[in-house]
């Protein structure tokens, strides 16, 4: 481990899109860098799959190397920046990385939710730090916030949109009456889907980073296999029609709060958002979260929450804390942080997040357009106890004879409106029921 | 200085609304902050004015002490808070309490802006923490964000809302079309502005935060007194009403960019900004700083810049970090950041900042209500260089024979625009003019 006034030597693992960023970033800074913290960085090497392919930055050759081992057991290393993604092997490097003493920096989501607690544990053993300010987010400085400038808070909710490839597909569809799956393939084209897109639009991706933002907030591990998620392919071009008429944007949501008896729900689904609620704006590939804490009531950040600067400003904030800690110690390694993620507070995390939620919906319908179908409904709706807020009856169609019925309910219990649906769904006069989506008020 | 186990002990100076706040944040929750940080906390000692005064909380009386030397003299204290506010003495307690080697945390803008590098430089010296989140965007974490999680950035630019009083005020009239007076009284009866409303409706409050978030952005010290201010006073109801069919919204922005060379220009003023940037969505007492850096992009946090409960969210965080490391560490104390603040990167702020700006501005005038004025005004703005990009000529009172005449400039400089602005008052066609309003898009 180095100290004193020498250089401080990283090992970077794994050299694509946002590792590129982070290493031309050590390269071409190192004298801002030392400005900033006191200390020289060097990247001492770089682990890729591929030697032979091509690279921005092109790293002097001597850099590289296929061998984890070079990293793992060079002796010489004081941090160690995984930027590979995914759960292995990523996460065996970062707990060997740990386990030898070196210091680490990860963007990795999916390691960070399956493995935080865990790892955690290890860094605070053997007391080095392990930063993930870009596991969730990209360049919003979340991480940090939630893990040390609102610590004093107690958290009751986080709201977020953070998976951006969602919500510049929500965007398109919601500003040009796109089709979801023309939506999809342009991202795809744009670069901002990739070929399989399901992380993204089923929620899987925002699931991970729920489960790393929620478990800093409420200082509890919230497995991702914990967290309701929901996609956004259900979607049509209308139901963003029909929301804008009644004052709502749709909005993939993260969302964990605490409820009363102390447990977390966690769920990941499309929602109505108001249209003047700062969430509603947020378009294209930003992200935004908001954080409600008992002191510093609602927060939200709002910034780019992918892409390779983005990531890059995030794990290069990590670094250089990593690097400002060295320089200002003479003694013992800078002590790790104690994110609440490492921490078991023994309350629970709903299993089933979603039967008891309490929410109002938004639902749309394709009935006959015949008189008497609404008391049909309405009926069946009021015999579950949910009570309807609006209706809009619009779009008839005379060649089918039917029309779309748009009914909003004031907050119900899901599995009330789930149970009142499938009745519905088998009345004759309703021919499909093609959407429902709670409204996040 | 204590270690170990054993309570973290801590010396509250000014016991005030948020004095208070932060006061009972830590009888109350002591047995959370140990979970959050591995230690007990105790409020050992808090200095007040007057002992007899009524206090929520009410605290035990052997608490307080009227005796500044009970604080700054008791070796037994880890951790000074001071939340007294002003320059003087608060000044000079914080620097006893840094030299007697307690971390310090102040909420206090004025000394950071007067006093933050030297005090900084002497915590630095006397390796214990110096730590500021509330001094600027109350409970909005955009202090720690920019030493911390930002670091990497080169940052290019800070545009924000960081008074409260002015922003409430300002939409107050956005919205019901009230004249600055009442709604200035209204703040001043619901206790958003003070008997002496000047330090926020003239932009000395955000001068002061801006001079703490500009030197952390810039790495050099901006001095309070080299940020440009112009105050909302001169703001009629009628520039709301013109500036929203323009497509834009009023709000008194606290701006620092970096300029090309590498000189640093500050300013506070009211500014047109459009409708659709998040900044002009900002209402009532809500805070919000846009930061736009080359790594990160544009970011903005939004939230509440002021009150008992939001600063206390700050200033707690500051006082868990300083306790959290304190637990963490076996050997010698936390150490300090190195906040570009305390650096002197020997580049210019401008003494000078808005005579070579170059901006779009709105203009409101009252004109003679006849043909051939706005001939007259636009030749004298085009000798001067300044493009005109909309006119729309408003509100003609057939009984004074005048007319309301706004004009929006491409962008100009600022001196150019000034004098020209001269010459156009001169005009006999001309009765008087009314605003001049930068546009920031």
């Amino acid at each position: 481990m180095t100290r004193g006034n020498s250089t401080i030597n990283i090992g970077l693992m794994g050299l694509g899109t946002v590792g590129g960023g982070v290493a031309a970033s050590l390269l071409d800074n190192a004298e801002a860098i030392k400005q900033k913290t006191g200390r020289m960085v060097r990247l001492k090497r770089a682990l890729v799959r591929d030697l032979s392919r091509p690279r921005d930055p092109s790293l002097p050759t001597e850099l590289l190397t296929t061998n984890p081992e070079d990293i793992l057991s060079d002796p010489d290393l004081d941090i160690v920046v995984e930027m590979m993604g995914g759960d292995s092997p990523a996460g065996e490097y970062l707990e060997r990385a740990i386990a030898a003493g070196k210091h680490v920096v990860t963007a990795n989501k999916e390691v960070m939710s399956r493995r935080g607690p865990s790892l955690l544990a290890l860094a605070q053993e053997r007391r080095v730090n392990l930063l993930f300010e870009a596991s969730a987010g990209g360049g919003i400085p979340i991480v940090g916030c939630l893990m040390s400038q609102l610590l004093a808070n107690d958290i009751s909710s986080i709201r977020s949109i953070i998976n951006g490839t969602t919500n510049y597909i929500l965007t398109r569809m919601a500003r040009e009456q796109t089709p979801f799956a023309d939506a999809l393939a342009e991202a795809q084209a744009h670069g901002y889907a990739e070929a399989d897109p399901t992380n993204d639009i089923e929620g899987i991706d925002a699931a991970y980073k729920l489960s790393v933002l929620g478990s800093l907030a409420f200082h509890r591990p919230i497995p991702h296999h914990l967290v309701y998620t929901e996609g956004i392919s259900r979607l049509a071009p209308e139901d963003f029609r029909y929301a804008a008429e009644l004052g709502y944007a749709i909005k993939s949501l993260a969302i964990a709060v605490a409820e009363p008896d102390g447990a977390v729900r966690a769920r990941v689904h499309p929602a109505l958002v108001p249209d003047n609620h700062l969430l509603a704006n947020v378009d294209g590939v930003y992200n935004a979260i908001e954080v409600t804490g008992d002191l510093c009531g609602q927060i939200i950040l709002h910034g780019q929450g992918a892409g390779r600067d983005a990531t890059t400003s995030a794990v290069m904030g990590d670094v250089l804390g990593i690097v400002r800690a060295l320089a200002n110690s003479d003694g013992p390694p800078p002590l790790p942080d104690t994110p609440g993620m490492a921490q078991d507070g023994g309350l629970d995390v709903l299993a089933h997040p979603i039967d008891e939620l309490s929410s109002a919906y938004y639902m749309r319908l394709t009935c006959a357009d015949q008189a008497g179908v609404l008391a049909q409904i309405a009926q069946i709706l009021g015999d579950g106890n949910i009570s309807i807020a609006t209706v809009i009856q619009k779009d008839t169609d005379p060649g089918s004879g039917t029309a779309q019925l748009v009914i909003t309910t004031y907050p119900s219990r899901e599995a009330d409106v789930q149970s009142a649906l499938r009745a519905v769904s088998e009345l004759g006069v309703v021919v499909s029921v093609n959407n429902l989506i709670r409204i996040e008020e």
